[in-house]
């Protein structure tokens, strides 16, 4: 079979460096460029040591890279960016799977609140969202993907089965994330200077996040019925991983067993998620597509109660990226994400 | 002034360690012996090498303590061993301060429930609950005071001005807690295996943790007015510290200024709350006896979100036993406790 | 190609866990049984919860295994107990890897010193060393090889290229080693205990450990000369990763370029080798086969210093233990051993 | 008694933080003012939430701090920065305690070699250097005190009975040393990026660090005897501490109660030096003055190993500085100085 031609726009952070693990390993991709604007004629390995001797294509700058021929381009760029290029590529014919916040929200107004203005407006609500588990029949047509959150990745899971069920109260559901620091991108700051954070945890946009109105717009595809959402998120003296802790009220009364068997219905055939027994470990899922899901039934508060765990570099980027590139390009939906989790 | 002439049982673990660390440095309480059943007749620091050149008593057994002459008696022993002692040291006249959860609970058969079968059941209900912003009144009289637990100390500060305005409604509060190791103890495990833990992070006891009635037992003296409280622990890959993010709804509509306002009226004159303007950070509480709390209300969801940190040894522990001993001997409250956090 | 079949002996630890990580993505090798004498009966998952899904055998008995017909077996087994095992195994017929010390040394009487009384002396000098970068030949023959240690791989490397040129003075050399958690196993202790050892850091056995004699036997053999090794283990607050540092007083004043000069041309066409032009950092080899290794000499001083990192748990055991799977069975030399360092 | 009235200068960086740490726990001392040219007219704890409530002062100029009458100036700055204000803090009347590098070398030219061109040459060799276990006569006259490298402290003193002694080899003593990342400042920066530095440890400035030629001049005062310094610097992945592991040549035989003896005579009286009888740990010293030193000898080589701890921040910095402040004024030696380190 011919590889699938891809290039990667953005290779000097850790979603950019993330991509190119995953798909050195992928038998069915060969990686055609890699981009950097700052860094554009260094070696990939002067950035990122690990990779010495594996990948030893030099950086470009995107302007090369617009008419390279590949059949799909990840764009692994910050917010605000991506949406100066994507209606490039596109318009040059690659498939192009989005992996910031430019194209997740179908509201524009909703985008401009909570980021910026958006210069490639026309596109906004054209992209598919890329949640393999609840989105394959998009993803599969899609030219534009925009690929989840990492957020709002462990919090959709956690919360589709009961979503689409329609068993919560019309009132407030409580996602409360915890995330590792790769989260933060790969550029120094105060909060994520090592002495600050070693020993330390905390909360953080309290007041909102924009990974809020992403949770909702994407749930609320599944269920006509309202709910709001208050998301928490808390940074994690760790480096890769996030959990979170999911607070609804059913509108009925239900028992740990239904509600673990709704769970393992509504994922059944999907290989990246395991419904687990017991509270899951962020360290189980490390540096795999994994996403670990425990149902929990409070009998005495009526609550149900659910944890989800995945590394917010994989199943939280890179790795759903490639698995809406093997969807889109009918490939085994595995393939190159096969990769067990290191452990410990 | 005389000093004071106090006991710690129990000073191989963490929370006898910490006594030591504290009362070494108090202007009024002269420290005259430590216990230890495993390890009688070593020195401290063979146990303990930080303190080596600090603290010269060697441990003697608990049988050989009884006897000698002292004010009060920290028992830093685990849940069920504190009750075979307590009532012997109380007979013996000393002032009694247990830092285990024998006594903890007003109602027998709830530390049934959750605990084991009582030995010294007569004395349940007869402590004061030693969490001194809420209970000094009855700390200055008791001659047994149960130190609160860890968790519950870091929840119910965080909930009382709520609980006590009665403005909530009759349903179901989240306390979603992180806790450093520490917390569970110096005796290895697996959990806190150093490999399985480093960068790791998960949720436990979900289905139901002591902590849970301790939290609800004490704050339910500041209302008549119901509610059920869903507790939620997680451990953290650090050596200290307990965050805990609350969730309450709220029966009427306030706002953040009202909201502030209440915090800092309750907590008036405190001199270990600190109401902080930003979601507090575990780290700046290290090795203090101080709570950082930083009430919210968000608007669009109608919800109060308080998050609360403490040291857990300090506040958490010790630091929180040693002002229970400066309330009930009439000391300077901050005697002992005026040391600022080790930063960073 | 039929696979080759092996067998993994003691799976309950890290080593055989990490065994399963990387042989489940060996294209030529087929797993036939897993074993455990604590958790015989129990799935692989209950023990390594990453493992769900992925390893489906259940843990059986080693008499169980015996009689099961494989190509090869790695024993993941304690020092002392792999010799009760290896010859049971070899009469059998299978190629034996063992990862425990016990065949390490060619000296039973130094073996019994630092060890303990040898149950199959007959053994002892007849197997090949497993560094494939030194003995490839004697590997590619052997059906009894013994994995090098953790700490010995790092050294030995750092060292080869040195001992084999003759170009040091027969005095004392250093290895200042400084290695991650997982090195000291899966069981619990004191000195792993994470609130012990967070933010900690010391050396250990500083009177003489057992690696260092294994380093001096196995360097002895490239060269007459005499030379010995004062070696210093660290333990770091990480899971994974081994740097040594390590110091060469050499016979004759060289420079930079000549020392780099012979480490490249004695480890040319060596997969899993990489001569860095920078200090190596452990991270950067993570979760892979590499050894990052750094030599430098300091002008000023006369001395050359060597810098080498491995992940302990691959290149240090498991993946080294592949790596002379494929050398036996001439297979692929990098096979199932590309995986790219989990950065960051 | 009047307090003695001192200056902080930069108290923005973690020394700053630390000298107020110590002082407000400091009887005898009263702050006067704390400075930052960047944060001037912000509260300290703006800066520095820990100190809440703790420390009220506002962050002035430090050219309104010259005029301010006090007894003595802490200049936390950074090398360059320092030489600056320290002649017109003498020239004031002030007593210098300077924290950077720029006066502690003798020599202008190795000064001006290893950092930069220096602005007050005139006061290169004025300083006493502040190491009290070795100038305690100089300290207690001088009017400018240069406070030790963090590095140099921890290297100094395992070496100083050694090399006063001399038995060594006029041939190279090797330093081998691993700091916590507060030793590189409050500046985030790549190399203290959380997610690089979690589970990484590695060598850095190999070709030369500026604290070697510090270690040699200062114990090259106690012997004629000609020696090197070889001086490796490592970053841990922990917030604070330095271990140095130092091995020496004997020139005569020795034997481990000998070496042991001539430490024990050496530091005699000395308050902060505990000599331990296994390897020290760099958090049995956390938060607090002490320096844990091992000495042990190593009969099969013929080699003097030493092991020594410090907190980078306290004896390796702040505390060392408050420590020269009470000989220089004749207070109590250990005065402010007495906390116990933080366990665990």
């Amino acid at each position: 079979m011919n590889k699938i031609k891809i290039g990667i726009v953005g290779a000097s952070g850790y979603t950019g460096s993330e991509l190119v693990r995953i798909l050195l390993n992928h038998p069915n991709v060969s990686i055609e460029y890699i981009t950097s604007e700052t860094s554009a004629g260094k070696p990939f390995a002067d950035l990122h040591g690990a990779f010495r001797q594996l990948m030893e294509l030099p950086l470009i700058k995107v302007e090369e890279a617009l008419d390279i021929d590949v059949d799909a381009v990840f764009l692994a760029l910050p917010h605000g960016v991506s949406m100066n290029y994507a209606p490039q590529f596109l318009e040059k014919g690659r498939v192009v799977i989005d992996l910031s916040g430019d194209y997740r929200l179908d509201d524009l107004a909703l985008y401009e609140k909570w980021y910026q203005k958006h210069v490639s407006p026309e596109l906004i609500g054209k992209a598919a969202y890329g949640l393999p588990e609840l989105f394959s029949k998009e993803i599969k047509q899609a030219n534009l993907i925009a690929n989840p959150g990492c957020y709002p990745t462990s919090a959709i899971l956690a919360l589709a089965p009961v979503i689409q069920s329609g068993n919560y109260e019309e009132s407030t559901i409580i996602v409360d994330s915890k995330s590792g620091t790769t989260g933060a991108g790969i550029k120094p700051g105060g909060s994520t200077h090592f002495p600050s954070l070693y020993g330390n945890f905390f909360a953080y946009k309290v007041e909102g996040h924009r990974h809020q109105p992403e949770i909702h717009n994407s749930l609320s595809k599944l269920n006509s019925k309202a709910f709001t959402i208050k998301f928490t998120p808390h940074l994690l003296p760790i480096d890769r991983g996030i959990l979170s802790t999911v607070y609804v009220k059913p509108s009925e009364t239900t028992d740990l067993n239904n509600l673990r068997k709704s769970f393992t219905n509504f994922y059944s055939g999907q290989p990246f998620i395991r419904i687990t027994d017991a509270p899951p470990q962020v360290k189980n899922v490390k540096g795999s597509n994994f996403a670990d899901i425990f149902p929990y039934y409070d009998q005495e508060n009526g609550l149900i109660v659910i944890l989800s765990v995945i590394d917010n570099l994989v199943k939280g980027a890179a790795g759903q990226a490639v698995h809406n590139l093997n969807l889109r390009f009918n490939l085994e939906e595995t393939a190159g994400l096969g990769l067990a989790p290191l452990n410990p």
